[in-house]
C-alpha cells in the first residue's frame, strides 16, 4: 500500500510517519510506500517502510498536488496548513493556502478518478475552530459550523467540499474535527492556547510556565498520540456505511486548567506545579471563552476513535513519548 | 442610493426589480441607481427609479464582478446561480458559477474595500439545500450544514465565506436561505420540486397538471410575493446587533400536498382540483423524502421577515400577482 502525507513537516505530521515507518503499515496493511510532503522538505522517518520518498512541495501553487496524486497513493494524508493565527493575519494567503490548496488537491484527484477511476482513502485535519460561540456546553454531532476566525471558516468550506466529493464518488473522505492538542511538544509559541500545553510541558523540563486565566477554565483535549491514532484508523476505517457526513467531532477529553494542576501534581509532583506562574491576561482570557467547553462526539466514538480520559493519561503519555519516561523537577 | 442586482433576468430577480422599480426605493431609502446584471441582458422594470442599467455580464469569467463593484453600489444583491439540477449534473460548472463567481465578487469587493472603505450591504440567495437528511421534523437554526447535492454544498461554502468577510467588515452581508418558491410563475419545469407548484398553477390556468407524490408528503414553501420581501427587508433592515451569524433560515409554510390541494378547492374551486392528475414516481418520491418538512427560523422571524401563514395566501398572493385576480377555471 502506498501512502501519501502533505504537512509531513508539522507536528502530527511527522509523529505519523515515525509511527507509521516504526509499525510498517497501517491496521493489518504493510505500507510499502510512503511519501512525505511539505513545504519544506520532511525527515524521512526510521522503519520498516522499504520505500520513503521526501519532498518539498508548496500545494498553494496551483497544479502542485498533480505529480503527487499522479502516483496513485492508496491513501492521501491532508494535514498541510498555516495555523489559526497567521491566517486571521494575512486573510489572502489563509485562504490561498488553507483553501486554495485543498480544492487544488481534491481537483487533482478528480481529474485522476475521471482518467482511471482511481478513488482513494483521503483523511482530513479539520478542527474544532469549525464551531463558534455561542454553543451548549457539549456541542452534538449535528451542531451548526458558525467559525469566528478566518481558519475555523477554511476548514469548514474543506469539510463541505470533502462531504461533496465523497457523496459523487471521487474519493473516500473522511474529515476530522481534532480537539487541542495537548501536551504539544518543542518551544512555548504565542499561540493564545500555548499555555494549556506550557503549563504542564515547562514544568515537566524543570522550566517555568506563564497561566494567563483562572483555574476554572474548561476545553476540549486529546494529546498527540491520541491524534496519531485518529489518524491511523481514520486509514483503516470500513465507510461502507459511514453514510454521507463525513466529517467527525472528534473523541477527547473535557477538563479545566484545574484539571489539568490537579494531574500535574499527582503525576509529577509539587515541585512541578510551583513552576507555574500566574498572570492573568485579560486578551486571552477573552479569546479562550469563545471556544468549545466539551463536544459530544457520539458518532465518532460509536466508530471507535479512542482519546484519554484523564489529564493523567495525557501527561503520563507525554512522559513516555518525549521524556523518555521522567520528568527533569 | 444605488442598487446592483446580480442574476437580474431570473425570476426573482426581475419580480424584486420590477418592485423596485415601482416603489422608487427600498424601506424608506430612495433608489436611484438601479444596476441589473445577469448573463443574458436584464429587461428593465417600468417606474420611479431615475437612472437604470442593464448589462450582460457573465460572474463565472474571472474579474468579471470587478467593474460591477467599481460603481460602489450600496446594496448589492447576489442571486446568480444554476439551479440545483444543472450543478448536479455538471460539477465542474456548478462550483465555477455558484462558488468561483460568488467568491470572485467578494474578492472584488474586498479589492475596493481596502482601496477605498467601501463597505456595502450584501445580500445573498442561498438555499434550505443547505440542510441535508435525516434532520429533525423541525430545523432549528443551529442545525449541521449538510447539504446532499453540489447545489446546496456550493450554497453553503458561499454562507461560510459571506459571514468571514461580514466579521472581517468588508462587506455587510446576509444569506438568506429560501423556502421552496411556491407558486412559481411561467411553465411547468422539470425540477423536481417542480410539481409542488405546478399542481396548483396550471389547473388556475386550465391546465392539468401531474401529482407525481401522495397527499402526505410535507415541505417547507413561501410564495415569489414573501421572497420580494425577505430581500428588500434584507436591504433595509439594521444588522448592528445580529452579531457573526448571518445566515438566516426564512419563515415559510410547513404544509403538505394535501393543504395544497383543499386550499386550491376552497379558493378556487372544485374544478380546478379535478385537473390534477395522480401520476405517482418512484424517482421523485425518493428526492422528495430528503427534503427538510418543517424550518423553525426563529431569528429571521425576530429580525422581522415574514411569510404566508396558509396555502390559501399562497394562492390568493399568485391569483393578484400573476392573474389578475381571476382564475381561467
Amino acid at each position: 500500500m502506498k501512502v501519501l502525507i502533505i504537512g509531513a513537516a508539522g507536528m502530527i505530521g511527522r509523529k505519523l510517519a515515525e509511527r507509521i515507518g516504526a509499525d510498517g503499515g497501517i491496521g493489518e496493511r504493510a505500507v510499502d510506500e510512503l511519501v512525505l510532503a511539505d513545504v519544506v522538505e520532511p525527515q524521512a522517518p526510521a522503519g520498516r517502510v522499504g520505500n520513503v520518498k521526501t519532498l518539498a512541495v508548496d500545494i498553494s501553487v496551483p497544479g502542485a498536488a498533480k505529480p503527487l496524486v499522479a502516483e496513485r497513493p492508496d491513501i492521501i494524508y491532508h494535514l498541510a496548513a498555516i495555523v489559526s493565527g497567521e491566517a486571521e493575519a494575512d486573510f489572502a494567503k489563509g485562504y490561498r493556502i488553507n483553501l486554495d490548496g485543498t480544492r487544488d488537491l481534491f481537483e487533482a484527484i478528480r481529474a485522476e478518478h475521471e482518467a482511471s477511476g482511481y478513488t482513494p482513502r483521503l483523511v482530513f485535519a479539520s478542527s474544532i475552530a469549525v464551531f463558534g460561540a455561542p454553543f451548549p456546553d457539549r456541542i452534538p454531532d449535528d451542531f451548526a459550523l458558525t467559525p469566528l476566525t478566518s481558519y475555523g471558516t477554511q476548514k469548514a468550506i474543506c469539510e463541505l467540499l470533502l462531504a461533496d466529493y465523497t457523496r459523487r464518488g471521487i474519493f473516500d473522505g473522511l474529515g476530522l474535527r481534532l480537539p487541542t492538542i495537548c501536551i504539544r511538544p518543542g518551544k512555548p509559541n504565542k499561540a493564545a492556547s500555548g499555555f494549556f500545553s506550557n503549563i504542564l510541558r515547562e514544568p515537566m523540563a524543570g522550566q517555568e510556565a506563564v497561566l494567563p486565566v483562572g483555574e476554572d477554565v474548561r476545553h476540549y483535549f486529546a494529546s498527540p498520540r491520541a491524534a496519531i491514532g485518529f489518524f491511523l484508523h481514520a486509514a483503516a476505517l470500513d465507510t461502507a456505511n459511514i453514510g454521507p457526513r463525513r466529517n467527525l467531532s472528534l473523541p477527547g477529553l473535557s477538563a479545566t486548567v484545574g484539571n489539568e494542576i490537579a494531574a500535574l501534581g499527582r503525576i509529577v509532583g509539587e515541585r512541578a506545579v510551583k513552576l507555574i506562574r500566574r498572570e492573568p491576561d485579560e486578551t486571552i482570557m477573552r479569546i479562550v471563552s469563545g471556544w468549545a467547553p466539551d463536544i459530544e462526539a457520539r458518532r465518532a466514538r460509536e466508530l471507535g476513535f479512542q482519546a484519554e480520559t484523564s489529564f493523567d493519561e495525557i501527561i503520563r503519555a507525554h512522559l513516555e513519548d518525549e521524556l523518555g519516561g521522567t520528568a527533569a523537577v
